[in-house]
C-alpha cells in the first residue's frame, strides 16, 4: 500500500466506526456512547479506538461532526435539486422528516436526542450541538427567505416565526413517533406544515387570513 | 413521636429528597440521577437513600411519579379555575410554558429530557414516561374538545391535529430556550399558539381561512 492508499483505508475505517457511533447515539444518546460500547459494537479493541479518537470527548465531537455531515448529505444537498422557493422549502422539510425515520438511525435523529441531554451542560459538546442546530435553522431561514423573494410567500411573512413553527413540527413528529409510537405522526406533521405555508402564501386561490379580514 | 407523626416526617423527608431528584433530572437527565449523585445533593448517606427507594430503577420511577405530581399541581389544577373552553385551553398551555421555565426546574421539564433519553429503551421507565405523556395529551384533548362543545372552536376542528400542533409548540419553545438560549422563544410560542386557535375558531371578527375562501 502506498501512502495515499493507506490514508484512504484509514478514512474508510474511521467512517465505518463513526457509522456505528451515530447508530449508538441515535438509540442510547451520547450518554450511551463510550469507547467501551463502541468497541463492542465494532468488534475493535479499545486501544484501537483510542488511537482513532484520543478520548471519549473527542469521540463525541467526531460523532456529532459525522452526524452533521450525514445530515447535510441526506437532507440538505438533495433539496438543492428542487427549484428555489416553496418547492425547496418542502424538499428540505420532507427530507428532514424522512431523516428522523431513516433505517440508518434506529432511534431517530441523534442530534435531537443529544440536544435534550446536553442543553444544560456547558462545554465543547454543547457548543458543537448548538452550532449544528443554528446552522440548520439558518438553512431553513434562507430557504424561506428565498420563497418570499420568489413571491411564493406574502411580503409580510415573518421568516423567523415560520422557521420556529417548522422546527416545532419536526420535534413533535420525532417525539410522537419515537416515544409514543404514533403511526399518524408523519401525516399530522405534513398537515401542520402545509397549513403553515398556506397561511403565509399569496396564492389567489388560497387567500391568507390577513387578506380575508380586510 | 407517635406513629402518625413518624409517618408524616418520613413523607416530608421523601418529598425533600424527590425535590432534589427532580432538580437533578431537569439538569442532567435520568442518566445523571443515581443513588450517588442524589446522596451528594441531599447530603444523605447512600444506605439511607437505598432504604427509601430500594434500587436505582425504583428511584427513577419515584422521581417520574413525583415530577408528574408537581406537573399536575402547577399546570393542570390551576387551569381548572379558568372557565371551560378556550380560557381553560389557554391556561393549560400558558401554565405548561411557565412550568418549563420554572426556577424549580433549572434545566427545564424533566419529562421532556427523559423522553428523548428513553424513547428507544423499552422497560418500566419508558412505560411510565409514555403513560405520563399520553395523560397530558388526553388532558389537552379534553380541554380542546370542551372548547368545541362550548362553541369556541369550529365544529369541524380536528382535535387531535390541534393538540399535536400545541405539543410541537411546547417542544420547540423548550428546545430553543434551553439549548439555544433564544430569548424570543416564549413570545414566538405564544404567537404560534394564538394563530393555531384563531385558525380553528368561529369568532365572526376573525373569520377562519375556510370561511374566507368560500
Amino acid at each position: 500500500m502506498n501512502a495515499a492508499e493507506k490514508l484512504r483505508k484509514g478514512e474508510q475505517t474511521r467512517a465505518a466506526i463513526l457509522d456505528k457511533a451515530v447508530e449508538i447515539t441515535s438509540q442510547l444518546g451520547l450518554e450511551g456512547l463510550t469507547i467501551g460500547t463502541l468497541a463492542e459494537a465494532t468488534k475493535m479493541s479499545k486501544s484501537g479506538l483510542f488511537a482513532h479518537f484520543g478520548s471519549r470527548d473527542e469521540l463525541l465531537l467526531a460523532t456529532l461532526d459525522y452526524g452533521t455531515a450525514l445530515f447535510t448529505e441526506q437532507v440538505f444537498l438533495p433539496a438543492l435539486k428542487a427549484p428555489r422557493g416553496l418547492p425547496r422549502v418542502r424538499a428540505l422539510f420532507g427530507n428532514w422528516l424522512a431523516w428522523t425515520e431513516s433505517t440508518r438511525l434506529p432511534g431517530g435523529c441523534p442530534m435531537i436526542g443529544a440536544a435534550a441531554e446536553y442543553d444544560d451542560r456547558p462545554g465543547p459538546v454543547r457548543d458543537r450541538l448548538q452550532q449544528g442546530q443554528w446552522q440548520w435553522i439558518d438553512t431553513l431561514k434562507k430557504s424561506v427567505q428565498m420563497a418570499k423573494d420568489e413571491g411564493h410567500l406574502a411580503p409580510e411573512a415573518d421568516i423567523e416565526q415560520i422557521v420556529f413553527e417548522m422546527f416545532g413540527i419536526g420535534l413533535v413528529m420525532h417525539h410522537h413517533r419515537r416515544l409514543l409510537g404514533d403511526a399518524k405522526a408523519r401525516a399530522r406533521a405534513l398537515a401542520a406544515f402545509e397549513s403553515l405555508l398556506e397561511r403565509h402564501s399569496v396564492s389567489p386561490a388560497q387567500p391568507t387570513l390577513r387578506a380575508a379580514s380586510r
